[in-house]
């Protein structure tokens, strides 16, 4: 029988991956359903019915959609609180400020770390394979942007194992997709690699079964 | 006796306008502690350990500190969940789901309407308070990223009175800081004002007695 979960959108698809690597880690069932966005198709009338941006992933459980992949996670670990990894989104006995410092990290990758890793791998892995010319000049403007804002994770990291404390939580998770593109899809990975901390809590994080099992699912052409 | 909760920054700074809006929709006391960007405070190392990437506001609660406007707008509503506004993040009954429907608005407003919308109000509104030239060509660029959003906006806010549904929560309430820029200081009022769905809610919401407090803020030398 299918499970109640589905994830629309190719899993190469960092924001996709974001939700998938969520899944997993709360060990919840769910299937991918493709959206093949070459031909239009996530933009076309049914799609917009569940993701009125146009954007992948569109999300369903049961009859509830949800779309944004940090909200999709926000609800997976609220809706499945009891099921797999019980710290992703703070622990109960931690309460509002557990969750405080778990919601700041993902916010400062939403708003500081995404846009700029996001347009060097658009530019370096996602336009060659689209046959597209690479800008440097975006590449080059993005690092320098992007080196900042690591400058302030490896401190960070620095002073606590992850991001909101002693446990791998969602401020991590969000930050796997773009992270895994950097470090072995571009020529950009002593970003990451060349930052003691970064390094460190990478060699962690990304040796995570469900991030490898998502990894897998982006090396298998049709991912389901 | 100072309130428990203050806020560091110039309640004429967005963020910090988003956060004294949801501090007063949950009749939480609070102070604002001033920060002279122009002299480079949010730079200094007592402000960095506040807020370790120099941006206003920082925030602090008893001896809890968050950062990132829309992390501490969700710490407000869990922390204080039984004071003011109830509805602000979801009701208790509505669970998961009631929640996620707010948290994907909440998202929109951080990852498609905030940064064309900001780049505006920069350009127009701030750049000449700062003495510096304004980019016409970033303005139009960005109003054109902005229509889109808008028409997804517009479109959803013709199915129901707020983002969320039938209550006023945060997915309306981070919208505020910027919607107000665009129509109460710069020439580009019209992307709101000539949306008819648009225009209904931002005539409800802007009314709001938590949010005229904080315009009354924004024009007083040094708001507190």
């Amino acid at each position: 029988m299918a499970a109640p979960v589905t994830v629309y959108g190719p899993v190469i698809s960092p924001a996709v991956a974001r939700v998938a690597a969520c899944l997993l880690e709360k060990d919840v069932p769910f299937q991918i359903e493709p959206v093949d966005m070459s031909k239009g198709e996530h933009k076309s009338p049914s799609f917009l019915k569940l993701q009125p941006f146009g954007q992948v992933p569109a999300f369903k459980d049961h009859l509830t959609t949800v779309f944004e992949s940090r909200a999709i996670c926000r609800y997976i670990c609220d809706q499945y609180a009891d099921r797999g990894n019980q710290a992703l989104f703070g622990k109960k006995e931690d309460g509002a400020v557990g969750r405080a410092a778990i919601e700041q990290w993902i916010e400062s990758e939403g708003q500081s770390f995404n846009p700029p890793s996001l347009a060097i791998i658009f530019q370096l892995a996602f336009a060659p394979m689209m046959g597209r010319a690479t800008d440097l000049a975006v590449v080059e403007q993005n690092e320098a942007k992007l080196a900042k804002v690591l400058d302030v994770y490896d401190q960070r990291l620095g002073e606590s194992q992850y991001f909101a404390g002693d446990d791998f939580s969602l401020a991590d998770l969000v930050h796997l997709p773009n992270a895994d593109f950097l470090v072995n899809r571009t020529n950009k990975a002593g970003l990451i690699t060349e930052r003691k901390n970064l390094a460190r809590w990478w060699d962690d994080v990304s040796a995570r079964p469900a991030w490898k099992k998502v990894t897998e699912m982006q090396s298998t052409p049709r991912s389901s």
